[in-house]
């Protein structure tokens, strides 16, 4: 019996038309450990976001344009039919498919704001049972250790942060505050795990009240923890949130964030409910002096993996026989070898062609040759106690072409024109990204992807609420740590990326400004390949950036 | 008895525990004719924007942060008080002094949208009366004459128009349309009128169908128009909105556009409302060939006069004895003089520290003398049969000292970096905004405007949607008309302000781009002050444009 016959099979028990099932777990996690790849189960789709919808008579992969050449290769296209996934495209293929019909959905994989965008096209209802349940060989969900996340390295102490987040569930006139965000569970409480790839999380979440006093619940055992702090078992908490009304008269939820059946248990109870964003995303943004001290040595340490790298490359990659994985293992241990605990996301090397398809991964199938007069584009990035890291470097493989020293100059000059922004508090990322595009766009070029996210402190790659792209509305703050990415991708021939880590930063009383300003200070302490840069494309406060961050 | 007095005694009979008045028309219109300057009447504030509230025991001016100095100089602030007038402050004391009452409105002078923002925080309801009966000395409203804007100049035949508007209101699901904005209805039907001051317009609305047809309504006599027109009096409108469910059954309005008297007269009538914006203010914002040929003949006519005030200048401003009414003087004559049918707004001359006052406006009682070593800020425009114009410029009486000609060159580069941006399809104007204040926030400086507004064809100075500003997130299309004016204020000291007109059009092919981009020509011929620039400040593309430009 296929996947798909069995989860019909459970569909015919649970008297809806159909299941909406996407890509995530309890936390709305990006990177999901192998017990939750559910998707992946049921499809073959090994994608990091997704959604399936099952009917008697259909089944509908969802994929963004990243996915749009994998999907088809993984998932099998006789059972399965796969739609790209935009917005009016879902909302378009629900009114066709699903009108006056009810969709099924697993109330604690969804978020309650992705039940009320459904909402609006098709009858929703919660299962009454998870339909993981036909997955017989789920691999078992055995809790990892919880660790301390050492003062040294965090900077404040949790009873501190508790008071904030205290004070801002407070401001939004909320008693309590339910944190589901594994990353923000994990920096409340200076704790960190490994129950999720390349994330240092564990699975837990909190209640935080007003007065800086919290409840903690995990799956095992926790270091200690100041008094204020209560410790409970996981599975406490959905029976915890049912009687929320009997302790409180208001709690504030984030609508993005908490799965529908945490939600619909406090709405059971009574409670009123405050709707706004997860206190902790705003403070767990501005690192603190310890966290960007700690930062600019992980940065150092991950310098000294590329001092190594560079050497091997120098040594291997002209003989022309390196391949894509090569690199993506040599370049591991490199890191492994200068202290790193794990990487922060798998390593993007991409060949030739390969570098132009933005979220390539090298598979043993598709892994490519690195070939002479062709360029390599390589983004990783480490997890050390002292921080995340993210990087991306472009290499020439021998002697490059002119277009690509010339492309590569142009992305370098978008680059270094954010390093070297000054700008008025207030300024937001949607206005910096413009900045840092106006360079290529003035050579008719540009790129389909944000220019800059934030990135935790030994946390997630990504991290919110900032970002320098279209969609960066958030203004930003000194201590908010962002990346640098421009890039240049041409098709079938090559692709191009440069990134850097920056701290925003309070600017300096040197130049006497009208106005209070920030900037940025770069965080990443590794050369770019010189044979890839026309000097003579440079302005003269581009090339003297440029030097001194070549020579640091 | 006051004003004042009369508006209580009028309130008394209104059965409402205040009054809230915003200055503007039935229309919506910023400029207003003498017979609609109500609130200038009532308060003695001559500003182009405010709200008065008024109750039994207060009385309350709102105004925004342009009139801090000059609204309390105008008013009796006896019996008035004044409030800066920015929306949580106005939202703040609507909740202290308002709660549980009852505000009453003019609904002819008032949108719907308005009325929507105060019901949050009062309880409101229409007065039976407009207020401006206790006007006895109310102006005569004599309606001017109306008079078509021929093919020639207008580029399209109304019927044309009309098609295209309805193929709008047919795309948003409707049948029929009311247009109030006074510059729509003047486009639409190739008319213009005076009956608003530095605006060729004239009060009217109309009614548009999807099928093409149209009612017009106006005060007086109108050219031929198509048979498709039909045309109806002003005073007839009120009445057709009220049965308007006999003939249609659904209306496009505009929320932010339409008056609460005209949205109710519809309402009550019992038809379906489709609320979207006016289908005019998309169509009118893209100017065809002709219209662009037009223009740049306007502005060809404004270089001439700038040629002569340049000469009258040179020859004058030395002396010591110019005054600012003297330029706007002088100014205004070499513009007729170049065949202007009058200006298209109350021109800025800033002489010093006035220059710095952003909406600056020359009186008796302020009019300062142009000293030696000082600044000039001048932003003008005029209105031809071939379009309406709007330019800055900043001139140097006497020698100017090294921090004007570095800030004035600065402020050049901000400019100039507008005019020869090159950007794709879909770019809004915050991302233009940032590319252009990017050179001032390098050195610490910035400005509390816009960059650059819409601007109108024989019509408005200031025209939607689109502008390049923080708040500007209308992509840009090729056809569109903007100014482009950054500037810079040294309170006290002196302002400084360069303004050119641009259109937006597709690259050229030259430069073989990767996707579709956009730029700017530059419409404006009127050369910048040299003795205000240091070329040494100048990139080479800069330069390259700078001397370009200056010897057109």
């Amino acid at each position: 019996m296929s996947h798909l016959t069995s989860l019909r099979a459970f569909l015919d028990t649970q008297n809806v038309d159909g299941l909406y099932f996407v890509r995530t777990d309890a936390h709305g996690t990006e990177n999901l450990p192998d017990y939750e790849e559910f998707l992946q189960f049921v499809t073959g789709f090994t994608g990091s976001a997704g959604v399936m919808i099952i009917t008697q008579d259909r089944a509908t992969l969802f994929v963004d344009g990243r996915y749009t050449l994998q999907a088809p290769a993984e998932v099998n296209t006789a059972e399965w039919e796969i739609v790209l996934w935009e917005k009016p495209k879902l909302e378009a293929w629900l009114a066709e498919h699903m009108a006056g019909k009810t969709i099924g959905y697993d109330a604690l994989r969804m978020s309650i704001e992705g039940i009320e965008a459904l909402e609006k096209h098709v009858k929703v209802q919660p299962l009454t049972q998870s339909p993981l349940i036909i997955w017989q060989s789920r691999p078992a969900s055995a809790a990892q250790p919880i660790v301390p996340h050492a003062i040294e390295f965090a900077g404040e102490a949790v009873a501190e942060k508790l008071t904030r987040i205290g004070a801002a569930i407070a401001a939004k006139k909320a008693e309590v505050a339910l944190i589901t965000m594994l990353d923000s569970v994990a920096w409340a409480f200076n704790l960190r795990g490994s129950d999720i790839p390349f994330c240092p999380l564990f699975y837990g979440a909190a209640l935080v009240a007003a007065d800086g006093t919290a409840t903690l619940y995990t799956q095992t055992t926790v270091p200690e923890l100041p008094s204020s702090v209560r410790i409970k078992s996981y599975d406490a908490l959905a029976n915890d949130l049912k009687n929320i009304s009997k302790t409180h008269k208001t709690i504030l939820l984030d609508k993005a964030k908490t799965n529908a059946a945490w939600v619909q248990a406090v709405q059971h109870s009574g409670v009123e409910i405050v709707w706004d964003k997860d206190p902790v995303i705003a403070l767990k943004a501005i690192k603190n002096v310890t966290e960007l001290a700690n930062l600019r040595i992980a940065h150092k340490k991950d310098a000294a993996a590329f001092k190594a790298f560079h050497a091997w490359f120098a040594r291997e990659a002209h003989k022309g026989t390196l391949t894509e994985l090569d690199v993506v293992e040599a370049l591991a241990g490199f890191r492994m070898d200068a202290g790193a605990l794990g990487l922060s996301f798998p390593t993007i090397a991409g060949a030739g062609g390969n570098g132009a398809i933005v979220h390539y991964r090298a598979t043993p199938k598709t892994n490519a040759k690195l070939e002479t007069g062709s360029l390599l584009l390589l983004d990783s990035g480490a997890q050390y106690h002292e921080g995340t890291t993210d990087i991306t470097r472009t290499y020439a493989v021998g002697t490059p072409s002119t277009q690509m020293i010339r492309h590569n100059t142009l992305v370098l000059k978008a680059h270094i024109g954010l390093s070297i922004a000054q700008f008025p508090i207030g300024t937001t990322g949607v206005q910096l990204d413009a900045i840092t595009r106006a360079p290529l766009w003035a050579q008719g070029l540009d790129f389909d992807h944000g220019t800059g996210h934030g990135v935790g402190s030994y946390l997630c790659v990504h991290e919110g609420p900032c970002s320098i792209s279209k969609r960066g509305t958030v203004p930003l703050e000194a201590g908010m740590v962002l990346t640098n990415e421009p890039g240049l991708y041409i098709e079938g021939q090559y692709g191009i990326r440069i990134e850097n880590m920056m701290v925003v930063q309070k600017t300096g009383d040197a130049i006497a400004p009208q106005r209070d300003m920030l900037n940025f200070e770069t965080l990443t302490r590794v050369p770019y390949d010189s044979r890839l840069i026309d000097r003579a494309l440079f302005t003269d406060a581009e090339l003297c950036w440029f030097e001194q961050q070549q020579h640091i």
